[in-house]
């Protein structure tokens, strides 16, 4: 049986941690909401019709009955059983902090276009997102990428885990796409001191089923919809 | 042998989720910092010396050889442990969900009095503070805590799995402590519409582990350094 990927259509968003794991794999999975009455039958979920266990938001994985919320968690329960995470426990507990931290990161992302609130639009919080983009591009990504370039020197690298790859690789290609995206000026610069987070980006981008996903109508192009957004006066 | 919980003294933080468990259960641990040389511990931790997987930021615990990282992993390895889950995967995904949902609101909390950047003063974010706040207390608040309330009904109650409390309802317990601490005014006003929530912070407060817990000098005193923190401004 396929998996159900649930998440809101038209943009990458947060559900494309989950995509790029799924399409690496050659998972079968169905993007629920991008076919017909897809929307529909995510928004009922969400509002618990049928529900004991609701999810708060997107992304959702359905297998069967289970229901899985959160991205960290999906890739938490998937990579074990796609190829993407050892079975061991430990391991699989270092994987999940590193997605968290993953999140995290991805949070911050999503915030220098939504500083203040949420419920208002990017127009509506410019100033403090041009701030917010500021510290952002000097202080958190230096922090969180160079924790992952050093995570990879420890564990002897390439990857995160050393020799072999697992679902945070795939994740740390995605922040490369998004950064890349969002800001092309400050990324040529702060790409220099991530080798090998960059090295990871460039393993994962020749990976068959992410070359072939990537190259496929599945891949929702970057747009200022999603989490990483193109707005030239927040790229110094 | 006793675990040893990592994180920065002087504060409850995102540490506390973590030392509630720890104290309901009754376990054994260590809360390191708070220690003479503790802090020189986690430090050297953090920089990687002998880790070869170092944390990316407290809290951590350690139990032996293993170090874990991020709050709701940390109770995702302890919850079957200390009696604060069931064993039963569906359940731990589930319950790891609704923990994610806590990290998630918990950073929503922070970013009332830093909505700008981690590395400034409140003092120099106020006038932002006080936008994001007042969409916080209107949109995020009710939005969090009445789907965990929902949460709670559909399961039948009184706590999220029903019957059998577990870790993300001493996170409830948390979140309301901390948000009547941060803002007593409105707290009084959106706990009318949360009665399944504050059913759950009554029941968690009477727990002979959790009243002993806080009324010891182990419970740090809700302060400003913290991620719950009282600036009357902020308060409608």
């Amino acid at each position: 049986m396929a998996y159900e990927l649930y998440y809101w259509p038209g943009l990458q968003g947060r559900g494309e941690f989950v995509r790029l794991a799924l399409e690496d794999a050659g998972a079968k999975y169905i993007d629920v909401a991008r076919e017909k009455g897809g929307m529909n039958r995510m928004m009922a979920m969400m509002k618990g019709e049928g529900e004991k266990r609701p999810p708060f938001a997107p992304p959702f994985l359905r297998n069967g009955k289970l229901v899985i919320a959160q991205v960290a968690n999906i890739l938490f329960y998937l990579g074990p059983r796609v190829g993407l995470a050892p079975k061991d426990e430990n391991a699989r507990l270092w994987l999940n902090a590193l997605q968290l931290t993953v999140t995290d990161f991805v949070k911050e992302v999503h915030d220098t276009h939504h500083p203040i609130a949420t419920g208002l639009y990017y127009e509506d919080q410019k100033a403090e997102a041009r701030q917010y983009a500021s510290h952002f591009l000097k202080e958190r990504v230096p922090k969180y990428l160079g924790y992952f370039d050093g995570v990879i020197e420890q564990s002897g690298g390439p990857y995160l885990l050393g020799r072999r790859i697992s679902y945070p690789d795939l994740s740390l290609f995605q922040l490369v796409e998004g950064l890349r995206y969002a800001f092309p000026n400050a990324a040529k610069k702060f790409e220099k001191k991530l080798p090998r987070v960059i090295e990871v980006h460039d393993r994962v981008a020749e990976r068959d089923g992410i070359k072939a996903y990537c190259a496929s109508e599945r891949r929702i192009p970057f747009n200022e919809d999603g989490i990483f957004r193109h707005y030239p006066e927040m790229d110094a």
